[in-house]
C-alpha cells in the first residue's frame, strides 16, 4: 500500500522557547499553547490523509473480513511509524456476511411494480435461496404491532416505518429512540408469525440508501429475515397502503453468520512522565460496516485519535500521564473488542482516569458530553472558557461512547466527543459514508479539539 | 413552473394559547417561544423546496441572465403566495456574459503537457479570439510582482498564487486577505506590461474546480483577460515553476460586458402592528455567479430570509415592528441592487432600526456579527443565553453583509448571519454550488436561528 503522508518529525517550535531546559507549548499560557495546538492540526495533521488511505486502499471494515485485518495491519504500522509502542491484543469476533446483493421489489394491488432498496441487517439470516414474495403490513410502535395480532401478522412480513424525529437539534437524541426498532424489530414480528421483518432507514433526510445496523435474534423466538429499506422506498410503500392498496415485496438475500474468527485492538502510548500509570485513553472503532469506506463511522474517530499523540508529539508536549490510543475491534456487532480490553485492564489493574471517544463522525466539533464520577464531570465541564474560542461550546453532561463504557469506574470520566450532529444520519452505516464525505478541515478541527481537552486533563488533572 | 411546496397556512397553535385574546407564540415565554420556532423550522418550513424549485428550474442567476429575471418573478411569485404584499424594485444591473466555456493547457520545457480548469473572473475582457500562449510567472504577493518588475513580467502571464491561510478557524478571515489579487490583479499585473492574470481558485482544499468572482479594471491602465484557475492546477503549475521549468499557458476564453440592462430588488413585508415605522430588514442577494447553482450563495440567504417570514405567520406571532425581506440583486458583480434600495430608503426617509444578512451559506447556524450604534450592539449581544442552546453561541461584533452596508447609519445596528465556515469556500462561486452540497436541516437550522433573534429584537426592541 502507498501511504501519501509524509514522514513525521517531532517539531520543537524553537522560536517559541522562552527557556533552554522548556520545550515545546510547555513554555506557553494555555490559550497560546492551544492555539498552537489548532494551529498545527490545520496546517500539519496527518488525520486526513490517514483516513484516506485506509478508505480508499482499504474500504469498509466489518469484523472477521479480510479488509478488517487488513485495517489492523495498517493501523499498526501507522503507529509504530509514529513511534507510540503499538500492539495488537488478540479477541475473538463475530463473522457475518453479506452475500450477494439483496434484491428487492415491490409489487401493489394497484398495479406499481417497482425496485427498492434494501441492505440485510447485521446479523440477520437469509431468505430462501430463490427469495420470497408477501404481503407487507405496516406498524409505526410496539403497540401498533401487538394491536394488530397474530390473524393480522401471519405470514407477512412487518414493515417498522417509524421516522427520526425532526425536531430533535442533537440528532442522536432521535437516533436512540428510533433504534429499537432494527434491533427487535425481527423477534418482535416473529412472535406473531410474520416471514420478515423491514425497517425504513434510520436516515432523517429523504434519499434513496438503505442505512444497515446490527439486530437480533433470541433463542425462543423463530428467526426471520430483517433488512433496513431507504426512506424513499419507505415513503413509497407507505403512501401505496394509505391509498388502501395491497402490497407485496419480493426479497432476496444471501447472508449468513459464519464461525467467529480472530481479531485485534491495536493499541499505542505516549508513556507519561510524571505519573505514567494515570491512563487517558483515546479511542474510536476500527471496524465499520461492509458498505461505503466506513469514514465517518468510525475511521474519522480513530485516525483522530491517533491524530491526538501525533499533533502532542508535534507540539513538543511531554504529558505526565499516559496517553493511550485504542483502536477497539467490533463495536458495530459485538463490543467484542471494548469488552475484551476492558477485561484485560482490570486483570492488568490498569488505571484509566478519563477515556475519550470520537464515534459520532469528522464533522466540526461542537463539545463533549461527559459522564462519570460527579467531581471530574465538573472538572471537565470548568475547561469550557479555555475552548470556546474555538467553536467548541458544548461541554455537558452525557453518553460518552460504546467502546469505551465497559470501562466506567466510581473514580474516572468517560467523555465523547461531540461533532455536528446534522449531517452524521446522511452518512451513518451506509454506501455514502465515503471519505469524499469528510470535510478535511473539520477533521482536523475536531482532532484538535479533543488534543486540547487531553492537554487541559493532562496538565491540571482530575482531583 | 412546478412548485413542490405545499399551500401556507397561518397556524394559530390553538392548544398552546393560555389566553383568548393572545395568539400562537407570544402567549409563551421566550425558551418555548423560541422552542416553538425551531421545532417548525425543523418540520414545517418551506425553505428547502423554496430554494431546491430555484435551484433546479432556474439554476444560476447572473444579473442581466434570462435566470436572473426569472428569479425576479419566482420569488415574486413566493412572496405572493404567502401574502407579503411584494413589489419590485426597479435597477440598472451590469450585463456580463461568459460566452463559450473556456480553454486552457499548460506545456512546460520538461514536457509536461496538460488541460488545466480556468473559469475568467466576472467583469474580464476575452482572450484573442483563437486564444493565445504565454510564459507563465508566480507570484504570491504584491511585492513579489514590484519586485520581478517589468523586465521579467513584460508579455508573460502573471500567477498570483497565494494560498488562503488554513490556519483561520473562522475561513471568512482568510478569504478577505486573498481576494485582493482576484480583485486587482489584472490592474497590477497590466501596469508591468503583462498579457493576462490568473488567480488562484479562493479555496482551502485542493480541487479540480475554478472559482470565479469579480474584478475591476482601472481607466489609465491597459484591460488584460483574468481567470482563476483551480486549486489543484495551481499546484501543479507551481511544482513545475519550482523544477526550474518555463511553463506556457495557452489560453483562451470570450467573455464580454454587454450594455447594463434593466432588472429588480424584490421585498415584501408584514407591516408593524405597533412600530410600523420601524422596520427590521431581512436580506441575501438573488443574483449568484453562472457556475453551479448559486445555492449557498445566495439562494440559501434570500429563501431563508423570507422562510423567516412564513415561520413568524405560521407561529402567530404578531411583530410590533415592520419586518420587511428584501431580495437584492446584483451583489456579485456591482451591489447595484444595494445602492438603489438604500437611496430609495432615503428618499422615502424609511427608519431600518436592524439589517440582517444572510449571505454565509446555508450552513449550521453559529452565531451572528454586529456591527452599528454600540449600545444596539450590545442589546444584541445580550440575547445571547436565550440562543446558545440551539447552538447558536457567537453573538459578537464583526462585519455584517455587503447589501445592508449602505443602509448603516449611527442609529442602528447590521446583523451578519454566521453559520459554520469550514465547507464555504468548497462552494463559493464555483461549479460545485449546488442544492444537493445544501443540507436540509442545516438550512432549517439558520433560518430557526434568525427568526429567534428577529423575534428578540421585536419584542423587546432596541433602546
Amino acid at each position: 500500500m502507498k501511504a501519501f503522508f509524509t514522514v513525521l518529525a517531532i517539531v520543537w517550535l524553537p522560536n517559541l522557547l522562552g527557556a533552554q531546559d522548556k520545550k515545546g507549548i510547555e513554555v506557553l499560557d494555555d490559550q497560546k499553547a492551544i492555539d498552537e495546538l489548532f494551529r498545527l492540526s490545520l496546517t500539519e495533521s496527518s488525520v486526513y490523509p490517514w483516513l484516506g488511505d485506509m478508505c480508499l486502499n482499504i474500504g469498509p471494515r466489518l469484523s472477521g473480513s479480510k479488509q478488517a485485518e487488513e485495517a489492523v495491519e495498517y493501523s499498526f504500522d501507522l503507529m509504530q511509524e509514529l513511534g507510540v509502542n503499538p500492539q495488537k491484543q488478540p479477541v475473538m469476533v463475530p463473522h457475518w456476511v453479506r452475500g450477494e446483493k439483496e434484491m428487492a421489489f415491490i409489487k401493489s394491488s394497484g398495479g406499481t411494480k417497482l425496485e427498492v432498496n434494501v441492505l440485510a441487517l447485521g446479523g440477520s439470516i437469509a431468505t430462501a435461496e430463490d427469495g420470497f414474495m408477501a404481503p407487507i403490513i405496516e406498524v409505526e410502535t410496539w403497540e401498533d404491532l401487538a394491536a394488530l395480532g397474530e390473524e393480522k401478522i401471519k405470514g407477512k412480513i412487518v414493515f417498522f416505518n417509524e421516522e427520526m424525529n425532526p425536531e430533535n437539534i442533537y440528532t442522536f437524541h432521535s437516533y436512540g429512540h428510533c433504534v429499537q426498532h432494527r434491533w427487535g424489530g425481527a423477534v418482535e414480528a416473529a412472535k406473531y408469525g410474520a416471514v420478515g421483518a423491514i425497517v425504513r432507514s434510520l436516515n432523517l433526510r429523504i434519499d434513496e440508501f438503505p442505512h444497515t445496523g446490527s439486530m437480533s435474534y433470541e433463542n425462543a423466538v423463530d428467526t426471520i429475515p430483517a433488512a433496513a429499506i431507504s426512506t424513499r422506498d419507505a415513503e413509497i410503500v407507505s403512501d401505496l397502503l394509505a391509498k388502501g392498496e395491497k402490497v407485496e415485496l419480493f426479497w432476496k438475500q444471501s447472508c449468513q453468520t459464519l464461525p467467529d474468527v480472530p481479531s485485534h485492538n491495536v493499541i499505542g502510548e505516549i508513556k507519561g512522565s510524571k505519573y505514567p500509570d494515570q491512563i487517558i485513553l483515546l479511542g474510536g472503532h476500527l471496524d465499520s460496516w461492509d458498505v461505503g469506506h466506513g469514514a465517518h463511522d468510525d475511521g474519522a474517530g480513530v485516525m483522530q485519535s491517533l491524530a491526538v499523540l501525533e499533533l502532542l508529539k508535534k507540539s513538543g508536549y511531554q504529558p505526565k500521564r499516559t496517553i493511550r490510543v485504542v483502536f477497539f475491534m467490533n463495536e458495530e456487532n459485538g463490543l467484542r473488542g471494548a469488552k475484551e480490553y476492558a477485561e484485560q485492564s482490570k486483570k492488568q489493574g490498569l488505571n484509566h482516569v478519563a477515556c475519550i471517544e470520537s464515534d459520532r463522525g469528522g464533522f466540526t466539533p461542537r463539545g463533549f458530553h461527559v459522564e462519570g464520577n460527579e467531581k471530574l464531570v465538573q472538572k471537565i465541564i470548568s475547561f469550557k472558557p479555555a475552548l470556546e474560542k474555538y467553536g467548541v461550546h458544548q461541554l455537558e453532561e452525557g453518553g460518552s461512547g460504546a467502546d469505551i463504557g465497559p470501562l466506567k469506574t466510581d473514580d474516572n470520566v468517560l467523555i465523547g466527543f461531540v461533532p455536528d450532529s446534522q449531517r452524521y444520519f446522511d452518512y451513518h452505516h451506509s454506501p455514502t459514508d465515503t471519505f469524499d464525505a469528510v470535510n478535511k478541515r473539520e477533521l482536523e478541527l475536531g482532532t484538535a479539539s479533543i488534543t486540547a481537552l487531553v492537554y487541559l486533563i493532562d496538565k491540571y488533572g482530575l482531583k
